[in-house]
């Protein structure tokens, strides 16, 4: 699922912003001149033109670490002075740090740790945050460390805060790998870093509690699951990935919680291995995924 | 996807009703007492215990046409009388009459007459209805009257009529091959029929108008469609069948159209076929698929 | 994937042999007559009439575990002596005993250990036996005991009889989760149990090694894995399911690897449990799955 | 499925050839100085380093017409003579002359007509050639010469005579919808042009006649279709396009044959429109598909 260009001196160059002619060329000349070799380029427009423009370039450059600020600055006169676009500018090898919180379901936690292991997911796992105690000695088992940080109705605040002790300026990301707690505005503009959640319905199709036992009351022929990132919206949020499995009358709501979950762990870990691979780029309530 | 055994002297005998122990056991004596040879048998329980009892059997009775009365009243009473269940019973062979109602779209309709041609769907189909005159050519090619009753928002009672008049009757089945316009609950109650409707999204996401529309908004993975039984809910009748393609951020509204295209014609084909076989039994709100 | 049925005093009844009028009938005369109530019934037919017949029956008995000896007399009376069928008679809620067979590849092995945790594979797994050491601390945080026994061309023989010491008596399934080996006729012949293997490719493209070197190879633009009952004839044994996963040029050989084992894993957790809940008849050199 | 670039001044660029740094940039500058602007680019490379380079650009510029000589000129100084690349230069609004060859099967060639009608596939066809009559009547409905050219064993090469002296300079493309013929090497070299066909399984399995029978017989659990560039070796040329569709015990031989011809219409429309939209560049044995 990851980049196959993960060593030093490669670089990822994301760019968006209102599309016009002429931005792969200045793209390509910008790294060109540079002594950039571009090895991969992904584009899209969305139309009609005068509409937004979105690119993901992988290149090489020899000591690329040492030459960052130098092209920074030539992509800032180009990209975000001339043409007004937005640029990111990264070290293909650096691997986004992930802190993955979860409740009692382990599907999608095993899930990713073990693709982490494999090296299938370019990210380290500085930490696991969950509500309960139950998944720590599974956790634990990969070197990891499990925080057990209760959250009740009353102390809501209390635990919201101890989590971002936890995680503000350690971690790049944040997982809700199934963690079934609603959290505040608050966090959200607290925390600082994109959340990825994985929902268990096919969205907009049945959203809030209990998807399965809705899916089941509605006699629908396919389940499925949704990942995306967190915004105050609950469930409105970018959709990132989605993908659904087949069901029929002989399936009861536990049948149907069962095939789910193997549709929620495949889309949650694809979801979290493209962005940590720089691939998902957000428009608006959307996503342009490379 | 249809039933093989579609020749003189199979029948198909449909029960459902309050689940309760024995009925298996109970129409396989019935069936084997007149001689009948059970070729497939498919039951389903809706659980929990005391919950509702589905069964579709195939067989095979020498001069099954002189013998129906018989057979009949048996099942009566044991089935009716005894066990309080629900039974139909009918020749395999004794196509459904289908009316195919469109407005201007010619994907589902051609898909329909393509495969009822080839003998893929056991029904004949004495008319197509519309309230536009567009498809009238490509529908006479194929031998089959077409009637356009226009239909105007302050004439539609008027429309209803004349359709009413047209279908009563003369077939056993309405399909709904992406027909513009919402009928009324009178038509539904007068018309005495089921009708199949085939609505473009994956129900229960994105109900009424545009949903390709609604899905490039949303920013979803997936497009795909629902064949679902006609009710005075809009969009919420039982689901029959369906199914989703995978779509991406390179695809306009229009792409979401023509890739939807393709399920929509593959979804409604799959569950007109199955209705016409006898295999779609109604439980409620949901469907048993056979 | 499992069956819901899984407690005490329910049992299954799997029938298979030459088709003829009123086994249905007979099967379901002879449990109602002991009192069993049918719950579910699944049955196949391999036309033409002439054929082979499949029936897979669960039921309710009370007491099932002490009734079981006059039970298995009548059916063997009616089944046996007078309709000439195989007849299987299980308790269901005994599970089956199952030795996993491995190699270095973790990703088929932990996806059944998990599912057995959760109770989703109605097994019991009382060893894990490899050829090489490097699962040995994974699969013993399950508590379950790894046996290594290297296999290595010269004593090839001996590594097998060993094997067969460990297993024989003690399961009633073998599962080769990427078992890199092949085993001798002798093995297969001596072991007395199924074996269920799991092949990186859509069988039969694909046979032998490096399966996804050769699909990349041939410019495929599906990958699939296969499992399947393993029999004398390499790569040819019956097939309990398969599925596949979309590739394009992109994707490096390792790629392959990796879309191919999130298939793999899936393929065979299906299988092994569908077997485990003796849903799977074989039927000469393909299978029927109810 | 096609492109939505096709009006007058859109142009497609086709580039491969041995990969090495610069090519990108090589080629916006060329569109760049030639005022061209790129629309969308699709770039990939073969692994390893030293491998293949495969480009599909599409850009816009005024007069494209006019300036279609001196575009070519500067790429050939720029991508021929320096970078030692193969490329293609077309206007986005010329369709591809399309001679559909068939039996009497006629689900591909209807799908293939019906999309032309609709605007799906940027192709025209001038006419459809068959060994049978049986489906003039239904071609000629769309308006298109049906001719109708016996191939009896003894006189092949006669035929394929007369196929070529219909098909020479008239068309860009042959496309065997289900033509049940194998033409003879002459026939290749003579033609002069691609053609792509459908083979009703899932290459490399079920490779010549009856694949249906032959996956039945297996006991695969999905059935296939493969759309390929027809080479001298049956059955072995460049795969455009392949998908699956799920089987089970209960599908007859006829099953197959009929939930396949849904996979094999979709699979040959979508290898036909990628193909006239310059998506599909040909590597080796392998395809790259944009």
């Amino acid at each position: 699922m990851a980049d196959q260009h993960n060593e030093p001196d490669y670089g990822r160059l994301i760019v968006q912003g209102p599309d016009r002619p002429g931005i792969v060329a200045s793209v390509s000349s910008v790294l060109a001149e540079h002594g950039a070799n571009i090895v991969s380029l992904d584009q899209a427009s969305s139309d009609p033109p005068g509409g937004r423009f979105f690119q993901r370039t992988v290149f090489h450059l020899p000591d690329l670490a040492g030459r960052l600020d130098e092209l920074n600055e030539a992509l800032s006169a180009t990209l975000g002075a001339r043409l007004g676009l937005d640029f990111r500018l990264v070290e293909a090898h650096r691997r986004k740090r992930v802190a993955i919180f979860v409740s009692k379901a382990d599907h999608c936690l095993l899930d990713l740790l073990w693709r982490q292991r494999r090296g299938e997911i370019p990210m380290t796992v500085p930490m696991v945050v969950s509500n309960h105690p139950d998944l720590r000695d599974q956790v634990r088992q990969f070197d990891i460390p499990y925080f057990h940080v209760p959250v009740s109705k009353q102390d809501k605040a209390a635990a919201e805060k101890e989590q971002l002790n936890l995680v503000k300026g350690n971690v790049d990301l944040l997982v809700f790998a199934r963690y079934m707690q609603i959290v505040s505005g608050d966090f959200l503009s607290e925390v600082g870093v994109p959340i990825i959640n994985i929902h268990h319905s096919f969205l907009p199709a049945f959203t809030g509690a209990n998807p399965y036992q809705q899916a089941r009351d509605r006699g629908v022929k396919l389940v499925g699951a949704t990942a995306h990132y967190v915004t105050e919206d609950l469930d409105a949020g970018p959709i990132i990935e989605q993908d659904v499995i087949r069901v029929s009358h002989r399936d009861s709501v536990r049948d149907l919680q069962r095939k789910g979950a193997d549709v929620e762990r495949l889309v949650l870990s694809r979801a979290v291995a493209w962005h940590c691979d720089d691939r998902v780029l957000r428009d608006g309530n959307t996503t342009v995924v490379f």
